[in-house]
């Protein structure tokens, strides 16, 4: 029996850029029964800020990441399913990362910015050895967005045996240039805060501003352009009714001589510093960097001949999903891997869905994506049809 | 006699938001001769980071940032035309601003951050008081791209009686609010620089690395990503040859345990290092917050019933640009803009030109943009035809 929340140990692990880390641990969480016959294991990839709490346990246990998504009745129906996230490699939520000992049980030992350089098929490694240790030798799907995406993605090209079907929503075969730029902004922003002291901070002493920071950079490649249109316009904040920005010290308080004192912000701006500042309260700084930095150097065919020898390896059936609206891994760099995969003759679907949530269409929309994903899972054969409609979205573009 | 350098003072001048700057004086060059019989004026704006300074004055003379558009035979012809550029209100090139003195002789006596809010609209005044010192009463050509492209359209909405033609490349009738939060994310990169001291740092104490901070990010927002695929891709930095890199002291100097130290950095990132570097060297981060306010302030119908309103008053033939990879200001909005023109009944002309090199593109290829507003100068009435092609370039969409 596996339970529903746990942490196995799965090191030493050889690292892809070199090095090794001595010590390992995932922590993870189940929902549902594992059935040795049935192989009914879907494995759920996270995104960058994400942790292994996809979805609540019992009524009174909070809700996950993917709520709507997963649960007994929900389009990931755990009755049927046995569900599994782990919170990836170099992670903040319970797994080895930045925020780890370096020595096991001394916590004044901190990782920082000195934890390696980690990439998404290192996380991939260290997921399968947690799937060892609990006895799961083969993966009805994976599945995953944004970062989680990647992931799918190279569970399918590392490990073809072990995987059925994967589904890739929101994420690339590589990463662009402009997401590797937009990812060492925030960076950059991080280590501009000089409480960033080199990655060598106190746990109580973070970057806080350069991880707000870096996080409102991120939520302007993550949202549409339709949505805040819609949503924020150019609306103005009240007078008086920010207290973020009245905290925020900036611009606006500085006395004006002749100039009457004036505190302006747009709703878009007061929206952007409240998501910095939630963001800092719950996530680690070193780990965002070391995680952006794994998503940068996501190249599904580095190694391997590039993209095209990358989907030749693969024997799972393959679901992608682009988001029109998705600023940071845009509709065309799915297309690639749709081709390539076409290319080798595999069984891959693509749906380009017309969200105006831009790249986290996949999680505000949580329950129709998961839905989409299941139904694509149970009909196999559909696939060579091309694109298709899926139930409550409209289909566009789709040729690859 | 017009001369072809000099700096005029056009204050006291009240503010859109409220106060009034006591002195304000404009720098300005000028090219070629005005003719007040042919009312032969042009008159260029020039976007966020840019200066008077458009082309050359003789061959000796540094090349300006629109060599190839201004001078004698170029497309913007300087035997046949007087050509205009003045540094923004609110600029660091010799006109009035956060890095001019409060009071006027007292260096010591620095605006810095507490330099009025100022607009779009304000610019067009205090420009509109230049021509008038200078004698010029009618232009026959306002031209601007970015902010350069929000004056002229306030000139074609504010003065309408002295505007003849006004062509409006890569700007938007209103700052989006993604155009607002990449502005703000960058105005709180400066602010994160503890050098940013509120303002008031001393001008050889500028917060340098925020403000390279903002312009990596505005990069970003500035260029094509099929450019960056074809000129970066996933290329890398060979070990040791980037200087910028080696200095920027961050993740990759500290010594990991167990791990070999490694500098990696991809071409884009260092390209984007590169330019941040660059711009500091240049310009003044105080009036970087400046601009980029106003540009978020910059909403063409405010006060005047809407874009609606705003589009009645024009009089001027209006020619409108839109770059098919503009990231910053997408077509879309330009569409909107050539829209209202079209509803109240007056002359536009939309070209949307398929480049490659983002919102940057009207810079990239001046030669080719200024040709191709010069000719629809030339060509009154081609206007109700709709988008046509140009000469040097393929036309896609351009049904508002």
């Amino acid at each position: 029996m596996i339970p529903c929340r746990g942490r196995v140990e799965v090191g030493p692990l050889r690292l892809e850029r070199g090095g090794e880390l001595p010590q390992v641990e995932l922590a993870f969480e189940t929902w549902g029964r594992w059935d040795p016959q049935r192989k009914n294991a879907v494995l759920i990839c996270h995104a960058l800020t994400g942790d292994a709490h996809v979805a609540a346990h019992d009524p009174q246990d909070r809700p996950g990441w993917w709520e709507a998504a997963v649960g007994p009745g929900k389009p990931i129906d755990t009755r049927r399913w046995f569900v599994l996230c782990s919170n990836v490699l170099g992670g903040c939520y319970g797994s080895t990362g930045p925020a780890s000992p370096v020595t096991s049980g001394d916590p004044s030992s901190r990782w920082g910015g000195r934890f390696p350089t980690i990439t998404v098929r290192d996380m991939v490694h260290a997921q399968r050895r947690l799937l060892d240790a609990l006895g799961i030798d083969r993966l009805a799907l994976v599945v995953g967005g944004s970062l989680g995406g990647m992931q799918a993605l190279e569970w399918a090209v590392t490990y073809p045996d072990r995987v059925e079907a994967a589904a890739v929503l929101a994420a690339p075969p590589a990463a662009s240039p402009h997401a590797i730029a937009w990812n060492e902004v925030q960076r950059q922003a991080i280590f501009t805060d000089p409480a960033w002291q080199g990655g060598d901070y106190p746990p109580d002493r973070p970057p806080r501003r350069g991880l707000a920071l870096a996080r409102m950079l991120a939520m302007t490649t993550y949202r549409g352009r339709d949505e805040w249109e819609a949503r924020f316009g150019r609306d103005e904040v009240p007078p008086g009714t920010d207290p973020v920005a009245a905290r925020a010290g900036d611009y606006a308080t500085a006395p004006r001589p002749g100039v009457p004192a004036e505190f302006f912000r747009f709703q878009i701006e007061s929206y952007l510093h409240y998501q910095g500042e939630k963001l800092v309260r719950r996530f680690d700084a070193a780990t965002y960097v070391t995680l952006t930095r794994a998503m940068d150097l996501h190249d599904v065919g580095r190694g391997r001949g590039g993209l095209k020898g990358a989907a030749e390896r693969v024997r799972a059936r393959v679901y992608v999903l682009s988001i029109s609206s998705d600023l940071l891994y845009p509709v065309e760099e799915q297309r690639r891997l749709v081709r390539a995969l076409r290319r080798a003759g595999k069984d891959v679907t693509w749906h380009v869905w017309r969200a105006p949530w831009g790249h986290d269409s996949f999680l505000v929309d949580g329950a129709g994506v998961a839905r989409r994903v299941m139904e694509w899972l149970d009909e196999p054969g559909a696939a060579a049809a091309g694109p298709r409609e899926g139930a409550a979205v409209a289909v566009g573009e789709g040729r690859p």
